[in-house]
């Protein structure tokens, strides 16, 4: 089957490319094309199964019919402007969250006017389609109340992958995936980014910022398990699914303080005294309307599995991107 | 001020119009000027107030820009494509529902770059937003999970409406109108028809079909109610509405067995006669996947009020419609 990745230069999509050139096969299905595109032509790994990369922007009309052309039998829809950028530039968020997702579904169906066509598409939705007030642990049937333009335009992704769904445009299948924790790479500017920074960097012996009380409870699951979401969304039957096609993915509801007790168990207390406190008024407030806690039923039923501690978590971290090794420090 | 209705042509927006022009303010503020557009021009009723009129296909870019370019301070959008054709022509339903508000509220956005423009833009949604499994009396805060391209299509209007509003773009609110009973004019095919058919022919001395059974329930408001609540909507204080920008209206749960008792009181035995029952299976699996009954708990603590019985409705079909006469059976 041929499959194509839509965002696959970002972090989740290059982790995905690997996993599908090394399983090679989606579900029972072998894989014998892979293309990547994304704003930037993603690196085209050295693979016995072709792979081919585009460069290509979803928002201009024109470029989601080009993709679809050759009729991919699963589509992974990963491309997004994120939440912070989608507030600060009001059109580049519709642009590219809510017109190049439509202007995929409709090419899609263009597609198939003439003859049959209904591939998989596996949309990432988001969490931030929740707003307050929030309930403890948020149900599979909360409504949507997003509090910013990214969570709208996720909302309505949502809405659109479902009626083009039954329509029989399309079989989508949306998954809310949690915040991804150890995310690998440098720090960055987004104001989740201390909860990967607080295990990634002093596990490398470097110092990281905790701008937040330990107290503060939030939601994760390793990339390991968001590539296993991803990849068993592709294959999953969506026949159960019925007209409610996003499903709240799972995840582990932590806190910071045991994110730091797992990382005492790997790192030493040595590890654990690279956080530096530094409360910062602003984080704070953007964190605390964040969900904390989800009851991802639905998907726990159809077999979706994240991690159970953050000890798995640091460990799919060190065994993923350092090696199986920690930095002495 | 100067109010701009789209979709005035229409049962509801011509209502509307008289009564505006009745009232000559909308809560303190008089109204000096009053535009009327529809796909087909609305005709101009002679007033005091200046009225004018315009054909307008909101769905063609600039279209919207238009309207908008003498900055109406109240802007009544009842436009809409009805469920049964969004669901036979869906790019059509598209258009008018998703691309023709989403215009609007660009339009809209674009007027206030310049020099400040936010207006109060009140929004006729639907309860097909709601869809399976149903609780018995829907709340406020249900999901949305509908089960129709119009559905879709009124969801994703009120997610642009609570985030055009959220950023200060536009003050909109969004109301949920239950069906309207008693629909004045011809029958129509509509499935939803029979509700005003067997109260509107009988009392007029004619003939209607009932396809469903006396035990169907369902929810109601006369459009005497409906325009309450547009005129109630367009100078309500939005700020407690918060994110959540559209309320659910309220209206009147009841049977058909209901609708006939009041209608013998109205009519007498010699006018309930006058109701054929012809069960038709595809009505009756059509309606039974309709709501029933809702909680419209924020509406009515903002002072929304509909009808409190089948009477209240049958009589204001009398009053508004037939003179306050019923015509002899």
């Amino acid at each position: 089957m041929h499959i194509l990745i839509i965002g696959a230069a970002g972090m989740v999509g290059r982790k995905l490319t690997m996993a599908l050139l090394s399983a090679g096969a989606v579900g029972a299905d072998p894989i014998d094309k892979i293309t990547l595109a994304d704003v930037v032509a993603p690196d085209t790994p050295v693979s016995a199964i072709p792979c081919n990369s585009h460069a290509t922007d979803l928002s201009v009309p024109g470029a989601a019919a080009k993709l679809v052309a050759d009729r991919p039998d699963v589509v992974f829809h990963l491309a997004a402007i994120v939440s912070g950028e989608a507030e600060a530039d009001f059109e580049k968020g519709y642009a590219i969250n809510l017109d190049g997702t439509r202007f995929l579904l409709e090419a899609i169906r263009q597609q198939g006017m003439n003859e049959p066509y209904c591939p998989r598409l596996v949309f990432t939705s988001s969490i931030a389609v929740f707003g307050e007030p929030l309930p403890p642990a948020i149900p599979d049937d909360m409504a949507h109340t997003p509090l910013t333009s990214y969570g709208t335009q996720k909302a309505i992704c949502e809405l659109l992958l479902a009626d083009y769904s039954r329509r029989g445009f399309v079989d989508g299948i949306g998954i809310r995936l949690p915040t991804i924790a150890v995310r690998p790479g440098k720090p960055n500017k987004a104001a989740s980014g201390f909860f990967s920074g607080i295990i990634r960097e002093p596990l490398n012996g470097m110092e990281a910022v905790l701008p937040v009380d330990e107290s503060v409870r939030h939601w994760f699951a390793s990339p390991r398990a968001a590539i296993g979401f991803l990849l068993q969304a592709a294959a999953l039957d969506t026949a159960p699914l019925g007209q409610r096609r996003t499903l709240t993915m799972p995840g582990l509801s932590a806190t910071i303080a045991e994110e730091i007790a797992a990382l005492e168990r790997f790192g030493g207390v040595a590890a654990t005294r690279l956080i530096r406190r530094e409360p910062d008024e602003t984080i704070a407030r953007i964190v605390a309307g964040w969900p904390q806690n989800f009851d991802a039923r639905r998907a726990l039923d159809l077999g979706f599995v994240a991690e159970a501690s953050f000890d798995d978590i640091v460990r799919a971290h060190i065994e993923d991107e350092l090696g199986g090794r920690v930095a002495p420090t």
